[in-house]
């Protein structure tokens, strides 16, 4: 038994009817599975296992030379195997989850208070299990939950130095600064933008939420209201520059404070990763999310 | 008789009461209006009146030097004179009017007619006398619906010559694309960026509605409803870069036709009104929002 | 028979004398022929084919497993059997040309009416068979007049929604504005930049020839002759930007919209070309003409 | 008696002798002070004030319709005195002192507490009452030590959330990174640029200096010494970019971060100022060193 | 007698018959001149003396408070008087004329020869007169000559030490680079950019006069003349760049070298005359056209 | 016996002892060289042989279809055979030493003349033979004395040209400003920036090498000598922009013909090779160094 990510279903005619050519991935590698005389109802049923985890049964057979895995039995994985499969956030999910909810609490603004509450808990599942990006920084699951902590930790410190910073839009301008991306980004799995993703984009598509639930909860509109306005400009405006697609640059204190805290949590995340994989006194290779530089790695450090 | 437009209401204390100076505008100036031995009820409806044109009479006199006008009657101005008092258009607001509705009749795709339709029946009455901007272009009354129904006829002249063009898309996304400015533009005269203009923006503004206007309709999401997702994309990118504010750059043939279209509309205004205060053989003054150029104005023009 | 672009031509020793390497090539690919015995006379003038269009005769051979084509008789292909060889525009040569022609008749300016129609004739027949480019738009066979053209017709559009537009100014400088690519590419098969094409460029190119057949037609200079100062600024100006290599931005109204109408043009081109070999639903490659972006074909489109 | 900023003297020649124009500055203006019949001493004495706060006792007189100070005594004002005349950072200087000399305490690398203790014991007096700009953020007494403070505690809290990061490179690299500026700037009071800071910068002075201290100590060249380069390498980098004048970009996570730490404390400081002055449901004016922005005051703050 | 500027001449009808005002200007201000009672001849002859230098005799009245000078006699001043008048290069004239025709001289290169020859001589007056510059740089009389001059003498001395380098090129391009001067700015006294000026420019202006003085000298064209497309590049790319409005950048060694010598000649111009207004220890004000940088004169300087 | 550069020894262990595997390189490619049954004592020599060129003995054996070197002697090429081995500048070593050592003479200023002699002196044969660059321009033994000297000679040009400028600083400024890269560069083989070369940089390495220098010679601080900020200020500025790495931007006369005259003299080198590879008649490559251009070399020239 292996578990394994479907990345494609092709079904070929052979003399003795059809059969399925299952691509297999995991983490070593590429495998082809065969489904031999396949009916239209496993073609509809493993095809629809399509970009998921699937838990895999079936017997290695070397054919011209290629290791081929005749499948016996394929479901689709629950959950947990799901999270045993793909790189996982260096913090269980649950943690994250009591973490954020804690902060949750913490808003003490009542708008931002409620909107942030039913937005997370209409997105619950997917916000704690989607990556934060398809590629760069914490593109793992969780990803996206275990950065959103990070930066309410960060805010916290900050607010602490700072205290004319005001907590209730630090925190709940970080929980819902990326939440779109649980529809930009395809899932958890080898993330893609989809196509909503790319034609309207993760600022965009929470704002709108954002907008709607205020509408469902009975609040006024942002010009009535001033917390719904502050809300949506804190996230608008997280992208902190017009090239980088922000549709707002950031007109308030703690607009401007989240967007610096995005980037330092962003930037220590890929600097980590790139300096545990160089050797001392070597530099990485040039990293083109950090503006094409090689970092240095200290003779001391180990 | 006069109509001004009331910028300022302030109550002062004489020995014999409250008295309220108006400040009274109108294209020759400013002129300072008394009323005197005001009530708290005058208070409230002239205080009221402020960023509103108002039908004023009174006696001119003459204190220090200075020409007052002692107020003895002072309402609100209907509409039509509002009209009269500010520029407008060149086109009557019911022409404009029949034509744009002509071309949401023109819209095709049933998502899309069914959001323009409601989006511009819900702010009919602003979206036929707003003013496109604040300064630069299309800066008067009725400017907002005079640059939309030029779009318009240009979009219907290049889908002539462009067949691939789809006009649904053209039309609705025209229509769409600068109604948030009913919102961020602070009305008809003397237009001012409103808190919510500055902290959300126009674009913004309208895909939430557009959004929230689809949850209305009963309209799947944007994910499953592919001319929703194409709609708010257009509007989104008519921008076209994101150093001009656009939070996504056009992806679709008619996003960028959109774009070029409001350029051209909004340079040809700037350009036409330029060169109508410019003397045959000379340039016209360096233009800020035309790259700071200069433009000449043949000797053979008049 | 068949027709091929001669791509080089080199003449080699052989023991029984000299021969010719005929570098062949069609849309299919390239293939060498040979010419034995090649006579002194027979090189002079194959030689001259290079970067023609030829129709050849012989016996197809396989030498070391490569297939060559022995010559028998080479001659170039009448300008009938080049239309049909490479791609051309999708209007025919003929009927560009009556259009054209007919907007020459339009400009009622009487210096650039006579600048336009003697070098129009000068360069006719390069200008209706030349490429508009080397790469990206309009780069077949009387692309160069078919894309003056299309700009011709939006023009006119352009020139009633805008009554302000001068129509000589537009059709004239539209007419000129690309001509001096008949010097700076090679020629209607694949084009390249000529050496005077890229140390002088055709805007340079044809701002020359304007001002020496004005000086032939005895018209005054520049300082005197506003209309032959303003034929030349339209055609100096039209990149727009100096970035774009444009020598002078638009400094007129004219300027400003056949730049406009220059880009939008050719960005329909390459948006068509890349929609039609892109399926419903999915997106373009990037393209690097169109500021690197990818393009969405929606799924209703067929 | 009052304090006051010497801003120039002049002597002038009466009939009666020399007298010295003495100009006079404070927060509240300029005041011109009279010493009449001055000795060539006192012209060398007060001569060398200018820049400096004195301690004046006169009497006003008036003449020609305006206030002057015949000045009877004017001595240097003592240091107690210029840390009240001036403006100061929030935080007393003897705190600031103690809390930075703690960090010092914990570079636990033995170069770099070293060359950290070496520079800041020889500047000081300087460190601790210089500002930190000559304009728009910490430009006030002893804004240099309170901004250094400021970074400190920001890093320490960053070293905890983020627990790769090194804190001996952390803490030596904030100490020393603005050092220099005790050189590029005047002084406490009104400061301005030195001809060595504009021709040399604060930058360069201080890793001149650190070369020099590491060559006094006998440490060995950056080449060998490892921790000295690193340190270099902080302060060099900490612009964070080359159009900020940063002569190195950041090449280690500490640099990064204290280019990040450096940054935000900034901001902090220029904001707050800002909305200290601005009221509740306003906008600050646009603010230069923050990329031209206004930013937005909530109603609800106070 | 006086040397003026006449800037304009107005003609008035009085009671008794028509007057002139001619506005009279010189480096200490403006006066008006009078000619009463003028007949149309003296309108004609007086009206052509705009924008020249005059030698004007007259009385000196006073009416309403105002001087006039009641005009007896106006002529054109000599050019002698000229040179007096304004402001002119470090170096005569004639020394001017013989140092760039000892280097015409030395153009071997028979078709550079002959153009830049005809050229000088077509425009002799001007070049030997014109300013260089409207501002900024060798804005003065002759600066043009002495700019180029300049120039020559530093692409001598560089093809000394760089013998790779073409002297024909070099010297005729730099000869060439800015003739179109003469008929971009208005003149040698207060020059402005004339309207044939601002729509060409002085590069295309004299690429234009390039290519029909080779066409009435019977050269071939540019495809075929080799030296005649070279001259044409090192004129199109001598600003270097396209943000400065270069239609070509330098596609040649000596085209680079042409665009340093020309920065190099105007910056130390440019740096001369600033410096030589400065204090020895201090900075001069920030120079606009070098990037708006201040520059600093040492204290041993003298 | 041959030359060849040791890019890497590696020692491994076979049944019979240590062997080394020595990698050779020269212009021909790359070899094995073998050292069996290797003591210790080789393993150091040879080990310390990384980055150096080595005179080898040997036999040349086939193992595996693959040639190797069984070295049977190798020993440090001495500096003749180096030279002879690497490229070299055009001109000889001895004779640069002599034209920069007659260059330092005539740095009339005191303070620069100490500096200058001492520094050169300190690293004379490093600043001999090091390359200008490890790649681009000047990348050859002795390039950088080549380049400082070519830069000297053409300064000296310019002063005669233009008499403002201060030779002392000229000189001085020039022979400093890239000396650091003899610390920058690995050496005058194959170079490769260190990692004092990445992180501090040839500018900054001078500068504090000049300040400690100023130290020893028992010279004053910056502030109170002038020459030493100056000489500083030259160096510190050579690189003319924040975008090329410069810490400061020029802000004297010499400071700017430096960066200008550095610029002139790495464009020559570059263009020089480029054109050298290319036939007459023919455009060079894309030059990336060269903002990306191509260069053409004229048909006449050979």
């Amino acid at each position: 038994m292996l578990y394994a990510l479907v990345a494609n279903v092709t079904s070929k005619t052979a003399a003795n009817g059809i059969y399925l050519d299952v691509d297999l991935q995991d983490s070593t590698g590429s495998t082809v599975g065969k489904v031999w005389q396949a009916t239209e109802e496993q073609l509809q049923i493993i095809g629809g296992f399509i970009g998921k985890i699937v838990n895999v049964t079936g017997v290695k057979v070397t054919y011209r030379d290629q290791m081929q895995l005749k499948i016996s039995n394929i479901t689709e994985a629950d959950s947990q195997a799901i999270e045993m499969f793909v790189e996982s956030a260096p913090v269980a999910k649950n943690e994250l989850q009591e973490s954020i909810e804690r902060y949750i609490l913490l808003v003490e603004d009542p708008t931002m208070q409620r909107i942030t509450r039913k937005l997370i808990s209409k997105y619950s599942e997917q916000f704690y299990t989607h990556p934060a990006a398809s590629k760069n920084h914490h593109e793992y699951m969780s990803g996206l939950a275990y950065h959103t902590d990070s930066m309410l930790k960060l805010a916290d410190a900050m607010a602490t130095l700072y205290p004319s910073l005001n907590r209730s839009y630090l925190y709940a301008g970080i929980i819902l600064h990326d939440l779109g991306k649980v529809i930009e980004l395809s899932g958890p799995v080898s993330p893609t933008y989809t196509t909503v993703g790319k034609l309207i984009g993760h600022i965009n598509i929470i704002v709108s939420e954002i907008h709607v639930v205020a509408h469902e909860l009975g609040l006024n509109s942002e010009a009535e209201n001033e917390s719904l306005m502050i809300l949506e400009h804190l996230v608008l405006s997280h992208h902190g520059k017009y090239e980088y697609g922000s549709p707002k640059l950031p007109m308030m204190r703690e607009a401007e404070i989240i967007h610096y805290i995005d980037n330092i949590d962003a930037r220590m995340m890929m600097l980590d990763r790139a300096l545990d994989a160089t050797s001392p006194g070597d530099f990485t290779p040039r990293i083109f999310a950090l503006e094409n530089r090689q970092f240095y790695k200290p003779k001391s450090e180990n």
